[in-house]
């Protein structure tokens, strides 16, 4: 286990409620600090989305390699991936940590500033949580996101054949970023890899591309969280078709290739089985939406292709 | 830390994929498996109410004073009563697990039926998650639900002076029941004292008490899950006013007097002093609702007083 760079005295200093003032500190909302938020009004014909995840401590983040507010913005990303992989909105998220008791309370303030420009990039808040002490820190967030209108959300089971296979955003940047600091730690890492190191520890999505996929056509989205093989592989097997991808639209970058030539990796490896890209993966039978390329094609049958061939790296990904 | 008394193969052994199969499978919802889970049509003017909290192990429950199932029900209702503590109504819930591998995957399947129990008496369902692996089990649950209509929440700041204390549920049966764990283990507990040992370890709410008392004209509510004189406190010094307790209104039932003379303790001390009941407390101007017993009074001015004078014991309630 590392430990956080920040100073200051400890949560078993200060006490628990010295944690829940930092951060609503650093992320006010009027809707927090009853027993439960209460959200805004539902639009006509909306509802409501949820989903979860949990960073724990030495196994999804590093105290050497990511900051407080990194962290904080990695736990509301990952799971507001998952409410745009609906094609839905994000509108609020809670926070449940557990934390040692030697945990500096200045940590949580940083924390709290990742996850505070992470929510107000989606117009969102923070809207309720819960401190407790615990051996390891373990930080859960829940994000609840609006899908308005009457067409349908975007599950793993609707890809149909024929269809295009479209994506939003890198492929294989986080996974090149974590062998990067695996070998060098954060401050040995190259100066031009910084953007892969940060696609790490800090994954960015665009607020709104699942909104815009699922109003000009998608039918079925997820996010590459577990990686390119085995996510299109979800949608291939829970739609009963297959998919094929395109080998020139989603070749290495050139970033990736010197990495890869630095580490002496095959950057394909990358693309196919590495996860944490939170990259919207989308069917459609229409033009890709605004944001998208094309990256492959549904076509009958099952599995996953790459050019008609299995690809070379199947496996998904396991960070530590 | 003790281990649970649940035979059979591992988290370890078996994958976190075989503890969500486990607990899918206890705890069924169309809702859930997709990247996030989709909710009911929300009914005209209604609002999204959300709450989480999280239950350690070793310090909110221990394996040998509680069954697999009533932790279960446990870390549903303790959110659920912040739910009807808004006068609103549960819907659903997530969970986040993060579990030592040692953990018998069995466990789980156990945990899930009492979640799912717990869920049914409410009309609710579990609908999605995230299990994870890591030091010691730490359980979760982010509680949903529908405030029907345009009457406002009920929250801690809306008591006035003049108005009555009610309650509806038992006042330090909880808080009984962990000193009798404390001193006997459970199976050492005489056993007409059991309906206090479950009282701590699967604390129960009717269901849509707090949709009664919100229809019927209360305007703050809170449930005590941190003691008496603390949850009425924060309701008196977030509404500026005072609450003056009825003595004879709260005075310790024959089953904690009998328990306290066991233990040498005074029961009082359980009813003042004592959380985790989630007894729902609220402040209204007219008859208390269905369910409901008047138990105090709203005044100008500030602080907590028991027949006018101070309460011989105000802290709140720290178990373990």
């Amino acid at each position: 286990m590392t430990t956080p760079a920040t100073p200051g005295p400890t949560v078993g200093e200060l006490g628990e409620h010295a944690v829940i003032d930092v951060i609503t500190r650093a992320a006010p909302s009027a809707l927090n600090g009853d027993d439960a938020a209460v959200l805004f009004h539902a639009s006509p014909n909306s509802r409501a989305v949820a989903t979860t995840d949990t960073l724990v401590e030495g196994r999804h983040f590093r105290h050497d390699w990511s900051t407080p507010e990194e962290i904080g913005q990695k736990a509301v990303l990952q799971n507001f991936a998952d409410i745009e992989a609906m094609g839905a909105r994000a509108i609020a998220c809670l926070l449940a940590i557990s934390t040692p008791t030697s945990m500096p309370v200045s940590f949580f303030a940083r924390l709290a500033a990742g996850i505070d420009s992470r929510v107000k990039q989606y117009s969102a808040e923070l809207v309720g949580g819960d401190v407790t002490s615990g051996n390891q820190l373990v930080i859960t967030v829940t994000a609840l996101g609006s899908l308005g209108g009457s067409l349908p959300s975007l599950n793993l089971d609707r890809a149909r054949p024929d269809q295009r296979l479209v994506a939003h955003g890198r492929l294989g940047w986080s996974a090149a970023g974590w062998a990067l600091l695996e070998c060098f730690g954060r401050a040995g890492v190259p100066a031009q890899f910084e953007p892969l190191v940060r696609a790490h520890c800090a994954p960015e999505l665009t607020p709104g591309r699942g909104v815009v996929a699922r109003a000009t056509g998608a039918s079925a989205m997820t996010d590459n969280s577990d990686g390119l093989i085995v996510d299109a592989g979800t949608i291939a097997r829970r739609s009963g078709v297959a998919i094929d991808l395109d080998r020139d639209a989603i070749a290495p970058d050139a970033l990736l290739v010197e990495a890869g030539d630095l580490l002496g990796v095959d950057p394909w490896h990358w693309v196919l089985s590495g996860g944490e890209d939170h990259t919207l993966l989308a069917t459609t039978a229409y033009d890709p939406p605004s944001g998208f390329r094309t990256i492959g094609a549904v076509q009958r049958g099952a599995g996953v292709t790459l050019d008609g061939v299995e690809p070379a790296y199947q496996e998904g990904w396991v960070s530590f």
